[in-house]
């Protein structure tokens, strides 16, 4: 049996469609059928060679969601329950060792020194070759986690818990929302949307966005947002005002980067109220240096500043909730959709953000 | 100047309406005009004798809104603004020393030793004499905390705040939620109706509230439940087998213990999952014993059962939020309005469950 | 080659040393010579016919530690070094899937439904046979999490951090202590004695032990006790009476049941201050009944009651640690060692509470 | 009746010993005898005049004990005893409003707007006058919190705990310790030495301190330090290849930035392992600008970096509890002890960091 995927071949060129033969499973490993793969803001880096690490030739995707097509023996999803062939579900982007002090003793699996991704770190030439989610089908390594998927799910929207959503979650996992909360996002895309998800289940009063596309920031007001604010009209004085008028003169509870702009940093610890947190997921790659003055953004402050990188199955887990909670407001953000076989015009439509998410359909 | 109130003089005896003169405000001292009073399920209680340490004659009312009247010296509200007279305002129910080991160290007012609530420690021939809610004015102490209401906030809704909201909140202040979990109420009334708020708030996909009166259900239901439970018609077992059947078997994260009894405690231990939390605000007076194996239903399932009493004024601030956020379905809880003078029927509706909220209107 | 182990064969008799031939491991599967295995209170109940579902024939023995001795296929230790023969280990002693709800989303991996344990779950005459510690050898699972042990550890000391000390660090992974603290301990066996060195750890000022033996509370205060009650000599009003005496009045900060008795459990609920914690790691099996007044001991009292089942990896680091920076006074804990074919001498002392702490060294 | 006080009248220039004759007392105020006063690195900022906003003529002195001398109307101490006049007792430097968002709702009084601390923001020309510790009486607000010290506390040894503690706990407060931790501190001052007893408060197993002088880092040493690195002789590539030696490659769990500079938050930054916390409390005054790429020290290592501002009563508690843990290693910190009269040679000694810790002896 065969497989289609398109492959990276060389940075900057459109990817190639190959016909791949589906491998032997060995233990453990599910073949899926790939219905959705979404596009990531780092796919696009990985295509444009920003970050050289990538191993060419490769599949890209790690954002995906199918249908199950064959097992080598038992496996069960994350509710213990067997799978089965037909089966859809979403499968968690990374795989972690399980057995090291990050994965066992500080329950941070996203920190495991041999974590590795679908799609990011795995070249095409190795075995079982199909290992990233821009193709018709994939193979599962034994330590991949599934989330079953009801049919009222659309795996289409539902690949946006694997990355986007994930990381967001990850971020506001490691700090502590109250009912009545302001929260500032910086950046409406796929992260910065989940973040309104995530402050609005938090219980945030008022939720902020900050960002330079009317029309995204108008996606941002239906999953929740209260104030929009366009960052090509107010400088970072201005916002700040802004902040602290609507709020007694105290500044944002908590400040989300979601942009990966320097920039952003900064402006979100400008905003923060004494004791604020400012939660950083949006940072993919390097960024080049921040210049600061820690006395009086951090510790005149009290405020706690946030890394957040990657994530584990927890937040995938929450993602995939707060997609359910709204699924209307989520759809909304799939801007596009594209057979596999325009997968170049998928990445070109986010590199040039003109889709908020694109998703790739290999099955159409 | 006279106000008049109404007066618990003997218990089970109607309140009798009286008139009193104002006094000389001392330094701090705030006197205020009451413009909603809520009656609490306690005020029924202290009302029939049932807390014997009542202190006799007594202004009963310890959730209160207003404007203020007078002021002796300068205040300022929550914010650090100014009050001023002929302000909108909500109070803090009680007044904790500030000084001691509990409020200076364990940041917990509510549990302040010295601690004392309006309506329930003070009586009536002691000055200032207005010390409740249920009157026309109230002398608010230099140590109450003022929380400004907009224009658009019901005082007779935000009354809510002070006592079942605040009171949900510090349970669930206590605890941790996450999107995506699931999160079951014992008891519709007004601390289960802030529980589904709560619960809401803190991003929970299933909501579940356990009743026997229909109507107060649905009003559950329009606040985000979306799993009501007659507990008329299902045993604990039944109960336990539908929570485990939306839980792919676990059980619940959260079960909150909003009815006062301890039926509910120990079906509130039985739903829920290992490692979950059962929060326990309640139970507002002595129930009698709890029999139960602490093995089986605390140690083997992993589970923290979270006492919850009173609160503070962070959860005060948490409870108005709530209500903002939500204003025609927290609108819809306050389902009987009286004059001053029909205090004694506001208590019986509440008494005779006809009431869900019953709130008093001094000023009509 | 042939192991040795002695079997428990029948409740209530004498285990039985039996020759087993060690099988052809399976991949990933590891071999090790066992150098100690501790005696668990637990390890008497199933002795005795007290958990009815222990699968006999069975080589009990949870707590063990030892050397590599053979390997099928590479495998790592919790730092992400390569395990050699000859190297000096101590192994998890339970087995979670690593892959469910419990493991995957929670982070709780000791809540998992599938978790199994050493010389608990399975018997002796299922392949592969060797999974209980009281043996020469045993086969260790795929799953299996090892710690490297240095030249300064002794194994017999060591392996009081499988069970007990991780039981113990589990419980108090779930509160939060703070300097300054007064924590109270019932029961002065080893889960008792490591809650002392978690306290300790925890900053606790006052470290009070409640116990009938004399000889143990003082090898407590070795480990940092400050106040050591006599449970013969006190009831519970003396008790509460001195603990609020040695606190202002207030009461414990935080209390651990460790002796595995309702009485502890409701003494550990009357000394609690307003807002304390009571912590559960005592109860192995089931006690039967507990009655007690919910609303005077729980609500009324705003505390904490935690349960805690078993344990993780992360508590057994931790417990790992608190005998490294205490290594003389835990080695006190064990008063008694024991040659294999001495088995079931050594769980007559711990029955007969002879021994604090009894190990096999099977190697002697 | 008159006291003495040194002033600071102008910048640079030796402080002054006036005569001030005591004022009456007003509503809660309480007058004191001051046993010791700490001189406070602070004290010589402002001395220095580094703090332009100093408001001259004052009294510095932030950091007091004594004995109660005069009281006006009824006051009680953190434990809600009575407070007689010949107590010895250490009171809050700090004094918040208690009633604003801060105080009330956030719980963190050390962030209140309005919080002033004796010897800083008050002028010695404003009543009550007697507002810093430099002096033989002071005159309390009634907002100040009283600790009582015991006849075994050391004035001089406690005054630590006003200031240089309580700012360590803070910080402290604001991370979560695990036993068996890594801990790094850089800076052997007060600040440091306070952060190492807390370091072992927590259970860390190993606590790393670097600074440049021999004799505090052995003080450290004998505090719980286990490894003590010469900044001047390892550069930061050194130490972070000596911290990941010492765990397994990984780096610290948790770095303490107590020396005040921006060199030793990059290093902090540096030495962390992913998902690592560094704590700020080092930073009294403004540094300049730090420069540093976000994305790899802290997005891609997922830290928490935790701004620390000042303190409030509950780590002035935890700090008194920390020397009461470990008097002797703690009273050697004190190296140097003055008359009132000597207050400028105080002063330079600090300066010159001859003295670890200088206090004033008032009544000597």
């Amino acid at each position: 049996m065969q497989a289609s995927a398109v492959v990276l071949q060389r940075f900057n060129q459109p990817l190639v469609m190959e016909h791949i033969s589906i491998p032997q499973l060995r233990d453990g490993e599910v073949l899926v059928r790939v219905e959705a793969a979404g596009i990531c803001g780092s796919d696009v880096h990985m295509w444009r060679g920003q970050d050289p690490r990538t191993p060419l030739p490769i599949i890209l995707g790690h954002e995906g969601a199918g249908r199950i097509c064959q097992l080598n023996g038992p496996r069960r999803d994350i509710n213990g329950r067997t799978l089965e062939v037909g089966q859809h579900v979403l499968w968690e982007r990374g795989v972690s060792c399980g057995m090291c002090h990050y994965c066992q003793v500080l329950h941070t699996p996203s920190l495991c020194p041999k974590r590795w991704a679908y799609g990011i770190h795995r070249s095409r030439s190795q075995p079982p070759y199909l290992v990233g989610a821009y193709a018709t089908h994939m193979v599962l390594d034994a330590g991949t986690v599934f989330f079953p998927l009801d049919e009222a799910d659309d795996p289409a929207v539902m690949v946006m818990a694997s990355c986007s959503g994930a990381t967001a979650a990850h971020a506001f996992d490691m700090t502590l929302q109250r009912p009545g909360d302001t929260c500032i996002i910086f950046g409406p895309g796929p992260l910065g949307a989940f973040a309104v998800a995530l402050a609005r289940a938090g219980g945030a009063e008022q939720i902020m966005v900050v960002g330079g596309n009317h029309a995204r920031l108008e996606l941002c007001r239906s999953l929740g947002a209260t104030h929009l604010y366009d960052r090509h009209q107010l400088s970072t004085a201005d916002l700040t005002a802004a902040v602290r008028k609507a709020t007694h003169g105290r500044g944002a509870d908590l400040a989300v980067e979601a942009s990966g702009s320097v920039d952003a940093m900064l402006a979100g610890l400008e905003v923060l109220r004494p004791g604020g947190t400012l939660l950083m997921p949006g940072m993919g790659e390097p960024v080049g240096d921040a210049t600061l003055p820690p006395f009086e953004l951090i510790v005149r402050k009290n405020v706690t500043v946030q890394g957040c990188w990657v994530s584990d199955t927890r937040h995938t887990h929450q993602a995939i909730s707060l997609i359910r909670q709204q699924p209307e407001a989520m759809a909304a953000l799939v801007t596009h959709r594209f057979p596999l076989n325009e997968a170049t015009q998928a990445l070109q439509a986010v590199k040039e953000r003109r889709a908020l998410k694109a998703v790739l359909l290999p099955q159409e």
